[in-house]
């Protein structure tokens, strides 16, 4: 439903990349870009901004570079994870090397603020949010990447650090289109909270689904998230739910560098069931779900525009844009 | 002839410091920060925005955030030349590791847009001109990195690139002064060439320094730039001014792993020497410096302030402060 958003996004990051110089640290940015993806957080500011003022183009410049700007974070989050492929293509450190990917990752990140600094809308909290929000997607990332290392997460820890990492970004998108939509702070803020709490139940969703596939993900490898002992909320609920005899065992599987990998899914997946993991995972998706529903419906616009925000968001939940 | 505005810098940098949280991806932030610096070029913004309107505490926030991207710039430039050491004191990615050397360097980068957005100065310009500035720094990074493998560098490409990487950003911090000071679009202008031209000379100065050293360089290894097989205003003229049969001697010294260091800087510079390479970058840098008085010259602002230009330039040029 967000297609023709999409199709706007698309088309300007492909006048962005034509513009930009033929210098050759332009060209991991442009490869990026050409990746592709679903532009779903450009497609909400494009949506915010429709809803309060019909005229989704007045926010181009700033979801472009919120997009353009969760581009430059894939970019160091691959070089971080050491992932090889993204979108099935190579990463742009495993394409060119390190440097090149520290370096266009920065100049992206450059170009986003030029971007943002060059265009017409002249309310200045747009732009206070949107680098409040890249510092807090900085501090995600780096809590992510502590809890590698660290086995006593709390649920309330997992969930501040997914909201930083993931969920502000999708609640900086709407509010951005809102304010620059002429909404007002009150119908703005609910907007952000309802990208938190979506953002949120979204990613719960995305851990569930790695261990408890759809029947679309067929032929992925199931439990990838546990042979990379990643802290999802599935394990994180194990971890506080288990006893300490079985906590003790599940960390020696977790950590086991010679059992086949199935088995490991498999035996980490007895122990989710031991411990309802995957209720509780559901239980708090829901919980977040209904926040962002609660947002939806007080905010101050026709029931035909909430309506179109509900099922975006049931969209999002059953991953069928 | 900065002291004064240095201690305003040191004291809102101990300020911003303090307040960033404790979360321990800001750790590399405060350390970097702590490593002190001449601050130079924040410096520059307060002297231009006090010779026009004598109010230079008006451009703190932009002076504090050009400082502050130029340690940003610093933590992933040491990343990517693999520098053990920065003011004597082990790197960021040397004292942690490369993905918190990136992070926080990203993280950094956020706070300083934040900080210029929350700024009370409106001038949209200003801000455009520090987004363009990062580009170009950015920009001349890469060209340096790419110089690295590459033999046949014209000098003015190599101009081009060290302006790029170094002398931008001084421009841009004398412009932002004198823009926030009221000063004209000439005079603002005027001094951003200033900035260019005197940055181009110190850079210029700074190749020759580390072959013919001053006599307070005393204890500082002659020739690093020629062990590294950097790139400099003196290897570039070499290239450019020597017959093939040397050019050919030449790289074979450069490439020689073998051979003594000091031998190998002593051969270089007897090939310096055979094609007066040092004169021509002493003519190259006082090209350039001339240049840059002249701006001076033309901006207009009293003759004491004037002299106050000049004396900082003098005094950069001999490294006196």
């Amino acid at each position: 439903m967000l297609i023709h958003y999409k199709k706007i996004i698309d088309n300007e990051l492909k006048l962005f990349n034509q513009n930009l110089p033929s210098l050759s640290i332009y060209e991991p940015i442009k490869y990026i870009i050409n990746l592709g993806g679903k532009r779903f957080r450009p497609s909400l500011t494009l949506l915010a901004a429709d809803i309060f003022c019909e005229k989704p183009q007045l926010a181009i410049n700033e979801a472009v570079a919120l997009e353009l700007f969760h581009n430059f974070t894939l970019i160091h989050d691959d070089i971080m994870d050491e992932a090889p492929l993204r979108r099935n293509q190579q990463t742009v450190h495993n394409k060119w090397n390190i440097n090149n990917a520290i370096l266009s990752g920065d100049l992206l990140y450059a170009l986003v603020n030029k971007l943002l600094a060059t265009s017409p809308s002249k309310n200045k909290e747009i732009h206070k949010l949107f680098h409040q929000t890249a510092i807090e997607v900085c501090e995600g990332q780096s809590l992510d990447m502590e809890f590698e290392n660290k086995n006593d997460i709390l649920l309330t820890d997992y969930i501040k650090m997914i909201q930083l990492k993931t969920s502000v970004l999708i609640a900086c998108a709407l509010k951005m289109g809102a304010l620059i939509g002429g909404a007002s702070s009150k119908d703005s803020n609910l907007l952000y909270n309802f990208g938190l709490n979506l953002g949120t139940a979204f990613q719960i969703h995305d851990d569930i689904l790695d261990v408890y596939p759809s029947e679309d993900n067929f032929g992925k490898q199931v439990g990838g998230d546990i042979i990379e002992k990643k802290k999802t909320i599935l394990l994180v609920e194990l971890i506080n739910n288990s006893s300490s005899v079985d906590k003790k065992i599940i960390f020696q599987i977790l950590d086991d560098q010679e059992i086949d990998i199935n088995l490991k899914v498999s035996k980490i997946k007895d122990y989710y069931k031991k411990y309802s993991v995957l209720k509780l995972a559901v239980e708090s998706k829901n919980k977040y779900y209904e926040k962002a529903i609660d947002c939806v419906n007080q905010i101050n616009i026709s029931e035909n525009k909430k309506v179109l925000i509900k099922d975006f968001s049931a969209a999002l939940m059953e991953r069928k844009f």
